[in-house]
């Protein structure tokens, strides 16, 4: 697909807009303004037919398809195929004919045109003028959502209305299973249609199963129809082939009558219901749905949608396209991952795009889950953490055919169902740091929440087995009389196959000693569970001494000239030049410059020594993260969507506030804007986790470390002011920044104490502080 | 293809011979006995159906098709395509049809097999009886040959006796072109077949292009039949398709009757005539060949393989299987390449597979080369040289794609017209120890053959290219003070993206040095040359000058402990342990470990430092070669065939008897004795010159360092005499070493120099010098 030039988004602070036609605008449009609820989501392709380059889009939740790897230059241990979110049955299409021409927005003149996804209701609309190479207008208004209320079910209302001629429209919804993903690596079909069946009133069903993997889903439609505001039942007829069921409708229409078609669409799958029951399961719920009615199935779904922005809502005076930006990463966060199911988890571009194939990476533990703790109950959180639990024997699986034994763990770089799919050996079998990360989030979710009984319930199978894993994958260097972690690929991925990366071994290091730290407390405090876990792992006590000798001999490289540690073995061997001397023409690197050039230079892809500084802020001195900061910082090309971010927030920390802003929008509207050309492809989802991160941790300055709930906000000077909402420990905090104060209301019911700057504060429930500025600095 | 068990191969001093059929081994077969001119080769496929596996395969120097990369996660400055040798039009098929049964050896029962390779005069015959399922017995033999006397044509004589039955024989020699490659990554077809023709005297032409490369090849085709020893002209009945010609013949036959099919086929391509010229040039050879017959073809056939095996063949005496398999090697490398033709190189597999796409790799340069220049006169290696010097222009191109400029040329890791085919970062990328092989081949073809005009005429652009591209790779490090080496893999391909790899380090400076002494001597002694080529490379003092300042500060990681140079940095941050601790089901660990695991371990695939130290053997001490060599032969797993060779020179060098006959072992009978369960897939053909090296070299202890030929022979126990030929400086010498003496005839008429041990010996043409170990051990 070629690039298209950056698709123009109307500034509006609930909005997402644009009111321009244009065929190289039509696959960006379809990812910017995707719907979806967690359990599904759409691209917004056109209902109807729509012959220009685009990408027809469907994806449902947990579904996946192994795909055979493609491989150059296979290596032992490579797995087989990549797990992909298979694009689906589409359920939205209705062909529409007048007279012998058929509606193809590519094939006439569209005189008018807006499409809008209101972030509020997360309702998308396009409305739009056609003039047929006939000369016949008409004007459509499309309007559909796909529900927060009631999961399976998606729901169209589609009006046409003849301008300058009467006429017999032929309107005819559509339920499609052969579709194709555009990612597939040999160009194979992931279904098989197993079933098309009809029903008794204008509904049909269409039943097809995943290969290989066996997923049944079944797509169902109802469709009712209104001329003028009256509901009609015009006679029908039915088109059957091998993957597509067609209701044919003619209806006859004069200049000026407006025809309604509302399209209830309802998905369920074996996920969910058996195999034989999904037909049912299905009607039952598109028969509730028709019943109902369009206008209360929205409500309904925008009464959820208002739930979710009561506690995620981020507020932005002073500055639309900020607030734009904003609303925009927690609408489509939430587009992609609601937490109703443990088995679900966050593609890199969600239900957005194929691209990556939809599969799980680290970017869920170490850029997501703040979003999630923060803006929702624990419960969500804490299923993005089972999700993990659940994988742990596929992961002692993986570290087996990597050739570790004892139950040591290595988590998938890329995964849909535990299993590895990701195929590069500098990655799959070095970036080991995401075991790292794993545990980190053990961390952040019992730490932020205080729900310790996840240690002793999940969390200490796992880090047992992650601990394992570091134990036997540090090798002991004789000349430096410490452990060592060679050939290892840090988050910096233009760097591989390095030796100890400072990251990877800081947080294995970190790793070991959370282990034993809780090691400990569970034998004390919790003896009983302590020997379930003991004998579940078969954990022996010279493993645990191991752990001890290891993590308080690990070699970090370091540079004693300049006091700071280095990002691995012989990088001072480089030659260190800030990444602004890159000539423009040559960015990004990636795109530019061959693999081993990028290798060889300084440049940082994304923060790695800094990503660990930022995990960790709480371990170095303030001078010492000025230190790395400025070192590190100057080399990044942050070529990563996940790499402003983290900078975004330390810069706040350390009082560089033009340097934060500047980061900050870097992520901010990354896809309205289309700063890499690259949004056609879907969105960068995990990434705006990161962009609410650099908000909150960044401008709010809010701190969890050690179970202490910090703020130090300031604000952005082009914005007037900045509200949030935090959910910390069961209380819902509200902070509210301007220029000269800053506000925190207490709107749970139970007390919260925490520190403002300097301040250490007791809120009762229902009560608010604020601090002025001028005070404080004063 | 499963992999077979070994394929039972009879000792025979001139002969391979195997005298068991079974359809595990025919694939391994079709290898073993492949037969090839240099201009053409073909696996030993049955000339009648077989349907059992196996891969049919003709192939045809020169000839290549671009094939679409296939890879995983595409980098900057990927090749698009890999060249690969296209499997070629089949001229070799004979069906044969007795009754309704057709004769396919899978089908019925072979009650009596030989297959048989004469190295002497390169004839394949085949002999078998065989019953078909209706109880008919029949005798075949098959014999052919590809001309070393005529390039462009094989022959085939093949003869059937009816033994229990009279009836009428279907005999339909074809043309097929609808041949696939089996290593097509998109399972794409390469030909397009143009045109079919036939003639007027039972001789057919199949006109094919490559797709995309449009190199056209006619492959002719012209039947003689006798029965009984009369010639006859059956009736013929004509059937062409898309892409395949057939001649149906019926022949009555009686009990006992000899039908006999001469076969002649002709192969002429674009690379040598105009398109439309093919048939007329294909026709001319064909009707000369047909009226010569098999008798004289095959004579002027073995009297050109005995001009070849005067100065090439290697005598052992004392051991048969030794004997056998260095013949084969010389057998193999001869079908491969003879040097006619500078567009022409060799492919790892030559003509006996499809693995690796034929393409050439630097084997040519560091294994090859010595085993051309020692056997054939100094045309042939010179030619090897020419093919490098005619893709300097791309080699350029190939460096400016990854970033380099100013006429630096980086060779590619594998080619068929100079651009490179491979596409594996570590290896592509970085494995530019290749451009330093470029070198040392010129070095060592001016050195060995005395023919300095090379460099003036042809080498110095090459080396000025090749240097001018150290001068950019290397980087300066400010802690090291030293120039260094980022980002690079050695040919120990078991460590990716190391820093300092001695080697490549050793070889860069090397370069740089011989560059710089040749610059030196041309400026003085061809000024008119110098100039010439100073324009011509545009070469600036400036540049010169960074070269001395470089090759006099390059970084080479070194213990002094022990005393040794290290592979690359940090190596000894490994376990070190030598491979005799890896568990021989872990072996070879290339099919066992992950790659991650192999990199982090100290196993070496094939000689690193130890392959400098083998090209540069006059730079260091006995002391240190043998400090180095105990250090490093251990920790080598030699799962390279091009490995144990060097090895084996150093170690005999050594005086370390025993490890060198072990390690001549591991190559010698590589693809006879098939060790790796590999040789269905093709022969190791380059690694057949390591053998040869390993002889000569080794046992032979010839070195010609600094234009000084020397000798240090040693007979291995297992042997009672070894007798070699080697062309040095347009002299024929004879090298005769027994358990008593050494002997050492010079056959050219010219004198010549060298070393015998510690003894100067000048020795007129005609004559021999003798020595006997006992005195010289006294």
């Amino acid at each position: 697909m070629k690039k298209p030039s950056k698709p123009p988004i109307i500034h509006h602070p609930w909005k997402i807009i644009t009111d321009r036609f244009d065929p190289a605008f039509i696959p960006a449009y379809e990812s910017i303004f995707s719907i979806g609820n967690g359990y599904m989501g759409q691209r917004a392709n056109f209902e109807e037919d729509y012959s220009g380059p685009h990408l027809q889009g469907t994806y449902i939740g947990g579904i996946y398809y192994p795909d055979k790897t493609r491989v150059g230059w296979w290596k032992v241990g490579y797995p087989e195929y990549f797990a992909k979110v298979p694009n689906s049955p589409n359920w939205i299409g209705i062909h529409i004919q007048v007279g012998d021409e058929i509606l193809d927005l590519a094939k006439g003149q569209v005189t008018d045109f807006r499409m809008e996804l209101d972030m509020q209701t997360d309702v998308l609309t396009r409305e739009l003028s056609f003039r047929f190479p006939s000369g016949k207008d008409i004007c459509i208004q499309s309007q559909r959502f796909i529900s927060m209320h009631t999961k399976s079910l998606g729901v169209i209302r589609y009006r046409i209305t003849p301008i300058n001629f009467d006429e017999t429209i032929k309107i005819s919804p559509y339920l499609d299973g052969g579709i194709k993903n555009s990612d597939a690596n040999y160009g194979e079909y992931f279904w098989d249609v197993q079933q098309i069946l009809t029903g008794q009133d204008h509904d049909a069903y269409l039943i097809a199963e995943t290969r290989k993997t066996r997923f049944g889903v079944c797509t169902g439609m109802q469709n009712r129809f209104y001329v003028n505001g009256k509901a009609i039942t015009p006679p029908k007829i039915t088109i059957k082939s091998d993957k597509k069921i067609t209701f044919d409708y003619s209806i006859p229409l004069r200049q000026g009558d407006i025809l309604i078609l509302e399209k209830y669409a309802v998905v369920t799958h074996t996920l969910n219901y058996p195999y034989d029951q999904l037909q049912d399961e299905n009607r039952e719920i598109l028969k509730k749905a028709a019943g109902n009615g369009w206008e209360k199935l929205l409500q309904n779904h925008i009464n959820a949608w208002k739930k979710i922005w009561e506690t995620a809502d981020v507020q932005i005076q002073g500055d639309v396209a900020a607030q734009q930006g904003i609303r925009y990463n927690i609408l489509q966060l939430n587009h992609t991952y609601t937490g109703h199911d443990p088995r679900l988890n966050i593609g890199p571009k969600g239900f957005t795009g194929e691209k990556y194939g939809g599969g799980t990476y680290w970017d869920t533990e170490a850029f997501c889950l703040p979003f999630y703790l923060g803006t929702k109950n624990k419960e969500v959180a804490k299923n993005l953490l089972l999700y993990r639990f659940r994988h742990l024997p596929k992961a002692i699986e993986n570290a087996e055919k990597l050739g570790f034994s004892g139950g040591a763990a290595l988590y998938p770089m890329v995964t849909m169902n535990g299993e590895e799919s990701h195929n590069e050996w500098e990655i799959t079998f070095e970036e080991i740091h995401r075991n790292g990360a794993i545990v980190y989030a053990i961390y952040n979710y019992v730490n932020y929440t205080g729900d310790e009984s996840y240690i002793r319930d999940y969390g200490m199978e796992v880090m047992i087995a992650i601990a394992r894993f570091w134990a036997q994958r540090f090798g002991f260097s004789k000349p430096k009389g410490k452990y060592v972690l060679l050939g290892v690929t840090g988050p910096n991925e233009y760097e591989n196959n390095v030796n100890n990366n400072w990251y990877t071994a800081y947080i294995a290091r970190w790793n070991l000693e959370y282990t034993l730290d809780w090691i400990e407390r569970l034998r004390i405090e919790h003896p009983e569970h302590w020997k379930r876990i003991e004998k579940l792992t078969g954990l022996r006590p010279d493993e645990i001494q191991h752990w001890r000798e290891l993590s308080a001999n690990i070699y970090f490289p370091y540079d004693p000239e300049r006091q700071i540690y280095l990002q691995q073995d012989g990088f001072l061997d480089k030659e260190i030049r800030p990444a602004s001397t890159i000539p423009d023409e040559q960015r990004p690197i990636n795109q530019h410059w061959s693999w081993d050039r990028i290798l060889r230079s300084c440049f940082i892809k994304q923060a790695d020594v800094l990503q660990g500084m930022y995990f960790f802020e709480n371990h170095f001195t303030r001078d010492s993260l000025k230190r790395h900061f400025d070192f590190y910082e100057p080399l990044t090309v942050h070529e990563s969507s996940l790499s402003p971010c983290v900078h975004a927030v330390l810069a706040s920390a350390l009082d560089m506030d033009q340097k934060a802003y500047e980061l900050y929008l870097r992520t901010a509207r990354l896809d309205l804007d289309d700063y890499n050309a690259e949004v056609h492809e879907g969105l960068h989802i995990t990434s705006m986790a990161g962009t609410w991160m650099a908000v909150v941790q960044g401008f709010g300055g809010m701190r969890t470390f050690d179970g202490q709930l910090s703020f130090r906000p300031k604000l952005p000077k082009a914005w007037t002011s900045l509200g949030f909402k935090i959910n910390y420990r069961d209380r819902l905090l509200r902070v509210y920044i301007t220029r000269q104060s800053v506000k925190i209301e207490n709107l749970s019911d139970k007390p919260v104490r925490f520190r403002l700057f300097e301040n250490e504060i007791h809120l009762p429930g229902g009560e608010h502080t604020e601090l002025s500025f001028q005070k404080h600095n004063a």
